[in-house]
């Protein structure tokens, strides 16, 4: 099984279809569910990105993908993707294979 | 350890009580918060199931369960669901069993 | 690697910055997201908790850490935390580590 896993707190791993509508839609949907806004509490540490955190936490940040004789087992569309929410750093996934 | 993941973008897995009112609450509550509509982007394509790839994001696609002693480790409540928000088409999930 | 997985299913795993106005932001956007309502369909079964089990939906109940050198792998800010959305009972939460 192999782990990938967003280390930033502000970014979340999204396994989907490889679809330039959806990644639209699903873009329009964390704002909707998690919006941009001025009187997140977390502003008060200076820090203008607390809509990140919550979309992050919205879409998870880590994903376990199965592995077999070798190969990654998706499933026929699934795709992993890594979600940004912040962006103003230099960002890092972390892998992990374990077993096969 | 056991991973229990959903092959389909559409789909996802869910651990929660075994209750009937609880399964309307819970598909009521994902409806609302990723409602069925005509005009998502990924409609474009000839696909009509956007919010399903919304409602498998929001309720996440995978579990990874415990094993102690050749059994499930499973909280006393905790059951494993296999939720579908599409059903067009035979659907799989992967078990992949590692360790004990 | 190691599983950190909340065995009740009114409670929640949290992976993120441990800033107390993050929290306060983080417990406000999960009552907006999965009200406490009385009318939820759970309710007929005598309980009074129906959000709180749409609350550990929307947040995720389980974790996997990397683990390098016989060392949680975590990013900068990354810290674990358990959200319990009910309250009433004792809780525990199950942790596993495999490979490393």
């Amino acid at each position: 099984m192999c782990l990938v896993s967003a280390m930033h707190i502000t970014a979340g791993i999204w396994v989907n279809d490889n679809e330039p509508g959806l990644w639209e839609d699903f873009w329009e949907w964390v704002e909707r569910l998690a919006p941009a806004r001025p009187d997140y509490r977390h502003h008060r540490t200076g820090e203008d990105n607390g809509d990140a955190h919550l979309k992050r936490t919205l879409i998870n940040h880590q994903v376990l993908l199965p592995v077999t004789d070798g190969r990654l087992d998706l499933g026929p569309w699934e795709q992993v993707f890594y979600a940004e929410f912040d962006g103003q750093r230099r960002k890092r996934v972390v892998v992990k294979v374990i077993g096969e």
